[in-house]
């Protein structure tokens, strides 16, 4: 979200930017599957009629099927096709989705018969990009895809347009049902025969992930287990196809969806995907009713919450993580900073715990000495002044700030607000700050998405010098957290971040952690604490041979952390977050089971992997996670052990470090 | 082997005939290994004296422990080492390899223990490269090494020296053994803990299967099954590290091995490893008699065949496959080609039976056209008219050639050797060659190492203009065979080339197929067929609907096998091999169960994956193939499918081509 640098080319920002105002729609894009039969022109105005924004349509006729097996050449397509293709004005075209033809994408035991097909397909293909439509829908009906990936994957890489694939994939396969032959395998395979998710995984990885093939996932009247339906939520659904024989009819003979479609179609359209009707016309109203329909139900979507809100447009785009430490934060990031509802009110009620702890302690009258370490353009000061009146408590602030901008902003804030206060205004770093006193309370807020990504500890270290025997901090103390996680839309985020830097390694971009609104993703298991971090140090215990090495007295950090994964996966990396006490019970948390309600000045943080691991349902993730630090710079090394052991990611910092 | 045009670049064919050179050696290379406590100068002048050639030696003292405990920084080293590193002439420190302290190596339950340790490996790492030692030995005891891998894999990145590391892992594991704690594990993941060869793949995965990290694989009392050693044979063995404990005593009191032990050591001394001898002197006549035992075993090797002798020094030595076609070949290649001893026997033979039977079928007495399609320098002209005179045949000879260099060596041969044959030269690409007349049998040798891929197909597939319907091709037909392999050693290797162009896409060297000695390697199971060529092509049925497009006319080809695997390990591609009927039953092959003896015309192909596969015992491997062609050229593409799914190797042939 704002936290974030411009690391990433400007280019590149810019790009996504753009995708990001297309994409973002306040309306349903919906489509109507028709049959080849039907008069294009009539069919076209009559599905625009009927509240539909474009039609999906045949490439070839499929009853030219058995001429068709004898052409090898593109010139026999004419008699194959539609005349309107070639004769109505091209702009209609944009609203057209080709279909190839279905029994095409079988795989044929007959070997002559296979070659055929993928010429076929290939002449499908190159007529749809002619054409210039801007996706064609293939279907996947077996897991013997491997011929059928190839051809996809080969028109991708030589053809020179922008047509993305849609593979329509239904959500479940009955028994006995795949390719209407009979099942008597040995049972693991034939579990994985029938499991449709099995095909797709094996298609997209055939075609190396390719980003321009999307999922078009056709609901079935039989709905998976919950987690099968999770499963499809790290997939990259562009589009959702709904036959009208899933409708029930309501009382008054209009069509609905049985509760639990309907729970899975709010599920699928938070994706952003568009929603093709498909097969004939069920009910007596026209065919008008099914968009109607999934209209009303797009629309019914309960209100955003202030965080999705704040989120909308951000979903899935990656960001490199914010270096306050090296660069120095703009006013109009400080200012976003500041609009957040939840962090100052929390840091303030911790605050008030803190001051009111403190003064009932301390017997004498004298004031208690506060300092904000990081103070920015002020709120967190403005808080711990309100904390102390409400707490009836004397303090003597200062406000250290690094970025000499903001401090100009602080020196006037204490000319004009704060005037009747005690405030100091310091201009410097905390780590070289030669303070004129000791201080009761510290208040600060360094915290990057992963907790201490953004140097909180080095920095508080450094304020150690200045600290009464019995000071306390604010935060006492943070703790990461790690899940692993498969999402398609991320790993080829993080592949196009990696196009653009040609001066890097090829896998720096999969080296390098980035701040991004998890969106199009499943997580395979629940988060685990990593790192923790308190404040003050602990003290060294003395007594200890090992005590000056102890690593809780460093900054460095190694944990291994363990995941059961109930259900078949690509593994592409891992979502990071944070919990964090500010004072006694008082929290802010970015982590999903705990996350402080509309509080949105976080996103979660990833670190991908270079190559994506496939999990099987039962198997263990096992990952190895490396805070380091040299004298200039921190990094995160990481790798996986189980259920295989991946590298090392970001040997010595080779890739990305944050700079002390 | 030869067959090797200069793709790769000259820099690198260079260097790595340098290498080759450097390896090359008669004698084997054996270490001492020694105790700290030793007097270095005295221990180095017996150890040479007793005939080895370096020793091995701690980098400190294994006593200062506990001192070493407090230690963070480099400043105490002094205690802990030998004066007489720093003593003593720089240059023996050449004979020196370095051992890591032992017990730092272990994962210690401690965090902060642990962060010292590494910190110590660390820094006796450094020592041993500032003194240039040309190796250092770390001891792997557990499958807890992702910190010393972490560790090590730093250093390695971040130094400049071209130290290597010798993993030492012992052979097996006894139960109860590892690192003195009992296991009480679930079944599995005990095995798998007793198991070194996981705790070695887990290192050497973690630090992303570095070149410079090698084995020194320790032998134990007890050996392991033979599937386990040949799990070990695809390591990067540099060392093999021998106990005196494992020597036996022989009637006169001498160290001998049992059987098993000296066949394993004549296994692994064929990898061209050096060795350590390690323990304290067991026999009554001094430390020498390991090293001449081990010696003698070396020089006990029984002499090399033919092949062997040939392929002597191109182990493992990538070559880009020859491109005849595109390319004309050197003299120089084709004398090298001439000294096969078993090729031109076999064709003879071939052509012999082939023209005996045609005489036999053939009633009038006319002679018979035998046409030799890519004479090359005429050997198999040669062949042709001996087999002749044999059978007591009338043959009028065409030695058709495009290479026009050759073609000039072949005129010189018809006037000067064939001046009473009918032989007429034709300097000519066959597919474009008009023939004055028919042609009985027809002999080529247009085979690469994976049969088709020097485009036979395509060349003989011009020539069938020219045949008489009864025609025969010498060779009838070929097969290509297949077989999974593991072998860190070539997967080094393409990684190697892949760093050479930096103009071509990072992964292009993991898309092309390779010529080599294929040598430090494990082959998971035996080879299984994948595609068959035969010529003259079979006839087109014109019954089948699907004629036209029977890809058997066409030289399009796809394949998926399937092998099982019964041991785990990591898979780094695949090897490729040919057999060929050249006629009846003469055949020549290099599929290693068929293999042709003493014919060394050819070495075996590699198909490499770009990213190595965890395979566990029991998966299956699933491979799929397909041979492309389009108007200009011809290409493979491979992908596996199980026990997961890679990506397209090579899609569209945009990292490797065979021009036609
Ligand atoms: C995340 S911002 C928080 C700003 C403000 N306290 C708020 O909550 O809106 C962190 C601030 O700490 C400052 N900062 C970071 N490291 C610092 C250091 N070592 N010494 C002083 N200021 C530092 C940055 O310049 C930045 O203004
Ligand atoms: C592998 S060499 C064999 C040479 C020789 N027959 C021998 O066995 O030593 C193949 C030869 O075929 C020639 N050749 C390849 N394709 C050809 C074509 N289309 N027409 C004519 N000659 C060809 C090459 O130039 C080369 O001399």
């Amino acid at each position: 979200m704002e936290r974030f640098s411009n690391n990433i080319s400007d280019a590149y920002l810019l790009q996504k930017i753009y995708c990001k105002t297309m994409t973002r729609k306040n309306k349903l894009s919906c489509g109507l599957d028709l049959d080849f039969d039907s008069n294009i022109e009539n069919a076209l105005e009559c599905s625009s009629g009927e509240g539909y924004d474009f039609v999906c349509l045949d490439i070839v006729n499929p009853e030219k099927k058995t001429h068709f097996l004898k052409a090898a050449s593109g010139d026999k397509l004419g008699d194959k096709t539609k005349p309107e293709f070639m004769l109505i004005g091209q702009e209609w075209c944009s609203l057209v989705v080709g279909k190839v033809s279905k029994w095409l994408t079988l795989n044929s035991g007959l070997d002559g018969q296979k070659a055929c097909a993928e010429n076929a397909v290939t002449q499908e293909l190159n007529f749809a990009a002619y054409l210039s439509l801007p996706a064609v829908l293939v279907y996947l009906q077996t897991q013997d895809c491997a011929s059928l990936a190839k051809t996809i994957y080969t028109h991708l890489l030589t053809s020179h347009h922008g047509m993305t694939v849609w593979v329509n994939v239904p959500l479940t396969v009955g028994p006995g049902k795949i390719n209407g032959v009979e099942e008597a395998d040995e049972e693991n395979t034939s579990h994985e025969k029938q499991d449709s998710w099995h095909w797709w995984n094996k298609f997209r990885c055939l075609c190396g992930q390719h980003n321009r093939i999307g999922l078009a996932l056709e609901i079935t009247a039989d709905l998976p287990d919950e987690l099968v339906l999770k499963q499809w939520l790290g997939e990259p659904i562009r589009s959702v196809v709904l036959p009208t024989s899933v409708f029930l009819t309501n009382k008054k003979g209009f069509p609905v969806l049985s509760r639990a479609h309907q729970f899975l179609m709010m599920q699928l359209l938070r994706l952003n995907c568009q929603i093709v009707v498909t097969g004939g016309n069920e009910h007596d109203s026209g065919l008008r009713v099914y968009q109607q329909y999934v209209n009303h139900l797009f629309s019914s979507h309960p209100p955003l919450g202030q965080y999705e809100a704040f989120a909308q447009g951000y979903e899935d785009y990656l960001q490199a993580p914010l270096q306050p430490l090296m660069d120095n934060l703009e006013s109009a990031t400080y200012e976003t900073f500041e609009k957040d509802p939840i962090k100052y009110q929390m840091y303030e009620e911790a605050i008030y715990k803190c001051l009111s702890k403190k003064s009932k302690d301390n017997k004498s009258d004298s004031h208690l000495v506060l300092m904000v370490l990081g103070a920015g353009r002020g709120p967190l000061v403005r808080a711990s002044l309100r904390a102390a009146r409400q707490a009836k408590v004397k303090v003597k602030c200062y406000a250290v700030e690094k970025n000499a901008n903001a401090a100009v902003t602080l020196e006037l804030l204490r000319q004009h607000e704060w005037m009747n206060d005690d405030v100091t205004i310091i201009s410097s770093d905390m780590r070289k700050w030669k303070a004129p006193e000791l201080a009761d309370v510290i208040v600060s807020e360094l915290l990057g998405s992963f907790g201490d990504n953004e140097l909180s500890p080095e920095c508080l270290d450094g304020a150690e010098r200045f600290l009464k025997p019995d000071a306390i901090s604010i935060p006492c103390n943070y703790t990461s957290y790690l899940s692993p996680v498969s999402s398609q839309k991320l790993y080829n985020e993080v592949t196009g971040a990696g196009l653009l830097d040609k001066e890097k390694r090829h896998d720096a971009a999969f080296e390098t952690p980035y701040v991004v609104r998890i969106h199009n993703c499943h997580e395979l298991a629940e988060p685990k604490k990593v790192f923790y971090f308190s404040h003050p140090k602990p003290k060294a215990d003395n007594n200890s041979q090992i005590s000056e090495n102890n690593q809780y007295l460093s900054n460095v950090r190694y944990a291994e952390l363990s995941f059961d994964v109930n259900k078949s996966s690509m593994l592409h990396g891992f979502a990071g977050y944070f919990h964090c006490t500010l004072f006694d019970d008082v929290c802010i948390s970015i982590v999903p089971q705990t996350h402080s309600p509309g509080m949105f000045s976080w996103f979660p943080i990833f670190f991908p992997l270079l190559t994506p691991i496939s999990v099987k349902q039962g198997d263990v993730v096992n990952v190895n996670m490396w805070r380091c630090c040299s004298a200039t710079k921190v990094w995160y090394e990481w790798a996986v052990t189980e259920p295989y052991t991946s590298p090392i990611h970001n040997p010595a910092g080779r890739s990305y470090t944050i700079g002390l």
